[in-house]
C-alpha cells in the first residue's frame, strides 16, 4: 500500500428508504481505509504502530491511525513511513481499566473519533485493542446498533479443524432472549460466509444437552424458533461444550454470559495443558531434547487458540465494523486485526448482517421490532447521513478532529 | 469389609422439631451402607460389581448391591464374593437414554429401590452410573429436596493443585435464582469441608468479569447477596472461566447451565490437546520416544479431570447423598464413586448442608423460604419418619423389595 495522504473523502449520503433487503451501496472502486486506533492495548501506542505498518505494507490494507498524533508521528518515522499513512488526532484515550462509562465522559477518546471517521464514511471499520468494556460501550454509542439488530455480540473464530468455528456472543450481551439469540445466529452466519467462505454456514445452539428438549428456559425457546423458523439459517441443532474444538457447527450460538465463560475456559484449560507440558519439559535435559516436537504441537494448538493469531473479536450488529484485539495484543496481532476489519469490510459485512437479519425478521418472528431497543433508534435516524444525526453529548463541532494530520509534515 | 449379610436395619425415626441449627443424629457405631445401582452405566453390570467389590475389599466400604438378584449373584460368583455382600433386587433398570419421565414410569427401577433403602434408613447413600438426568429425577422425586434446600446441585471436583476446586453447579438445576446460588455456595461450602478438610472453604462466583458490577443480572444480584449477607460464608468474589483450573477458590459456584457448559468445554479441551500430542507422537519413531514423558504429564492432566478418576458428580440438597458417576465409567470410576459416597456418608453431608443452609436462612434472606418449592414441600413431611411418607406412586406394597437376598444362597 502506498497511501497517498490525501484525506478519505465522506462516502455519498445513502438514499432515503434505503431499508429495501438486499439493498446495496454502489460499489466504491477504492476501499475506506480501516481506523486503528493507536492508543488502546497494554502495548500501545509502540506495538499498535508497529502492527499496522506491517499490515500496511506487506498485506496493502489501507490504514488511518488514529490517537496522539506526534506520538504517532515519531513511531512512524522509526520505521520511514512518515507521510504515508494518514493521521487523525484524538486528545484522550480510554484506560485499559475504563468501562462503559467512560465512553460517555470522553466524547475525543481516540476510539470515538475513530467511530466519527465510520460515520462519515471516511473508514470503513475500528480496531482497537482498548478494553472490550470500553470499546464495546463507546462504539455501541457511536455508532448505534444496526436497523434491526437487537443486540450486538462478539464473534470469535475457535481453532477447529478443518476450519474454524465461529463463537458468539463471547460477551457483548450478557443476558439477551430467545429472538436475540436468533440474531445472533444470523449475524454468525453473516460473518461465517465472509471468514469461512461458505454459502450456507451450519448454526448450532450451545446447550447442556444434544436433544431439543434440553437446556434452560432460554436454550429452549431459542431452539423452538431456530428449529422452526423460515429464517434461511442452517440450523443444526445444539452444540455441547465438548463439542466446541470438534468442529461441529461453523457458527455455536450462545448468550453473552455463556459464551465468554466457555472462551475463557477452554484458553484456561489449554494454559494449564501447556504449562504441565512444560514442566514435564524442565524435568530432565533428556525430556527436553524429546519434548520439543509435543511442545511445539501444543504450542500451535494454543497460537491457534491465542486472540494475537486469530485476529480478535468483532463486534457484530453496529453501523460499522469493529474489531476488538486483545488487550495484550502484540504487532502480530494489530497486524491479523487490520487484515480481519480489511476482509469484513471488503465482504461488506454490515450489508451482509442486514440482508441476514432482515430474512429472521420476514419469517413469523415479525414481532421484534416492537420496543425501544438499540437496533429501533438506529432505525430512526438510519436514512439521514449519518453527518446530520443530532447527538448531544457529541458535536461535530467539539469532538471532530479539526483537521486531518497532512501526511508529509515532519 | 466383611459383609455379615445381615439387612441393614432402618435407623430410628428422627425426633419431631429436630429444625435446631446444629441438631445432630445419633452417632451409629456402624456406618449404613451405600446403595449400588448395579444396573446403571455403559457398562454394567459387569463393571459395576467388579468396582464395587473392590471397594469393599481394597478400602473396607461396607455396600449394598440393588439390581437384577440372579446376574449380580452370578458376578459375584467370579470373585468369590458371593454372600459377602448383600443383595436387594430390583425388577426394572433405566435406559441410558432415558430421562425424567423414566423416573415415573419406572417405580421399581433400581435407581429408585436405592432411594428407597435411603429413606427406610437402611443405607446412607446411592451410587450410579445411569444416566444423569434419569438419576436426578428419580432420586429428586424419591429422596425429596433436603429442608429448606430450594433446588438441588450437582458438584465435580476440578483437578487444580495443590487441592481440587469443587465446581457446582455442573447440571442439575439449569434455572437458578440469585437465592439459590447463595445456597448452592452453602451447599459446595458443606461438600468442600468434607472433601476439602477445610475448615472454610473460599467461595467464588463463575461471572465474565472479576469486578462485582459485572455479569448477567443472575450474577450481578447473587453477588450482591453473597457479599453482603452474613451466612457464614467465605466469599472471594467473581471468579472468570480461565481460573477454573487455577485454584482461584476451593467452591465455584454456577447456574448449572453454566457450570454444565464450563466443565464440558474443560473436558473438550483437554481431549483436543490430548489427541494434538498424540497426532505428533504418531508423526515419526523419534518422536515417539521423546514424547513419552510429555505424553504422560497431558495424560495425567487428563486423568484428573476424567470422571473415572475423581468419583463422578455428587448431587448435593436431597434427603441422602447421591453419587453420579460417569455413564461410561470402568471398574475404577465405581471404587472411586464408592468411596467418595462413603467419605461424604461419613462426614455427615447431610447434616452439615443442613447446618449451612440454616445459617444462610438466618441471614437477611429469610424469605426464600417462601413458596411451593422442593425444600418446602419435603420440609412438611420431615418429622415424620421416611418409611410413613406416602409416596401416590410408590407404595412400599408394590416396591419395596419383598426380601433382602439372603446372603450365602448361591
Amino acid at each position: 500500500m502506498t497511501g497517498t495522504g490525501e484525506p478519505p473523502r465522506p462516502a455519498a449520503p445513502r438514499p432515503a428508504a434505503a431499508r429495501v433487503p438486499g439493498a446495496r451501496r454502489p460499489a466504491t472502486a477504492r476501499p475506506l481505509p480501516i481506523a486503528v486506533d493507536t492508543m488502546g492495548g497494554d502495548h500501545a501506542p509502540r506495538e499498535i504502530i508497529a502492527g499496522a505498518v506491517e499490515a500496511a505494507t506487506e498485506h496493502g490494507v489501507r490504514l488511518v491511525l488514529v490517537g496522539q498524533a506526534p506520538r504517532i508521528r515519531r513511531e512512524l518515522d522509526r520505521y520511514g513511513f512518515l507521510g504515508k499513512i494518514p493521521i487523525v488526532h484524538a486528545d484522550e484515550a480510554l484506560d485499559m481499566g475504563e468501562g462503559a462509562l467512560a465512553s460517555w465522559r470522553k466524547p475525543r477518546s481516540s476510539i470515538a473519533i475513530a467511530c466519527h471517521l465510520i460515520k462519515q464514511g471516511r473508514a470503513s471499520a475500528l480496531v482497537s485493542a482498548g478494553s472490550t468494556a470500553g470499546v464495546v460501550a463507546t462504539s455501541r454509542l457511536r455508532l448505534k446498533g444496526q436497523q434491526g439488530v437487537m443486540r450486538p455480540a462478539i464473534a470469535v473464530a475457535l481453532p477447529t479443524r478443518p476450519r474454524p468455528t465461529i463463537l458468539l456472543d463471547a460477551g457483548a450481551t450478557a443476558d439477551v432472549k430467545a429472538e436475540g439469540l436468533v440474531q445472533f445466529a444470523a449475524l454468525g452466519t453473516a460473518y461465517a460466509q465472509i471468514l469461512l467462505e461458505v454459502d450456507r454456514p451450519t448454526v448450532g445452539l450451545l446447550n447442556i444437552g444434544a436433544e431439543p428438549g434440553k437446556g434452560n428456559k432460554l436454550t429452549r425457546r431459542a431452539h423452538e424458533l431456530l428449529a422452526g423458523g423460515s429464517h434461511g439459517l442452517e440450523f443444526t441443532g445444539n452444540v455441547e461444550g465438548h463439542d466446541l474444538l470438534a468442529g461441529r457447527a461453523d457458527v455455536v450460538v450462545a448468550d453473552g454470559f455463556t459464551g465468554n465463560v466457555a472462551l475463557k475456559t477452554m484458553e484456561g484449560t489449554i494454559g494449564t495443558a501447556f504449562s504441565e507440558v512444560r514442566d514435564a519439559m524442565t524435568a530432565s535435559p533428556a525430556a527436553r531434547m524429546g519434548a520439543l516436537l509435543q511442545r511445539r504441537r501444543l504450542q500451535d494448538l494454543r497460537d491457534r487458540l491465542d486472540p494475537d493469531t486469530y485476529g480478535g473479536g468483532v463486534l457484530l450488529g453496529l453501523n460499522g465494523t469493529v474489531v476488538i484485539a486483545h488487550g495484550a495484543s502484540r504487532a502480530r496481532a494489530i497486524t491479523s486485526a487490520c487484515e480481519l476489519a480489511h476482509r469484513l469490510a471488503a465482504g461488506r459485512i454490515v450489508e451482509r448482517i442486514r440482508e441476514q437479519v432482515a430474512a429472521t425478521r420476514t419469517s413469523r418472528f415479525g414481532r421484534w421490532t416492537h420496543g425501544e431497543r438499540d437496533g429501533d433508534r438506529a432505525a430512526r435516524n438510519a436514512d439521514r447521513p449519518a453527518e446530520a444525526a443530532p447527538d448531544p453529548e457529541l458535536s461535530p463541532a467539539d469532538t471532530m478532529p479539526d483537521r486531518i494530520e497532512p501526511p508529509g509534515t515532519p
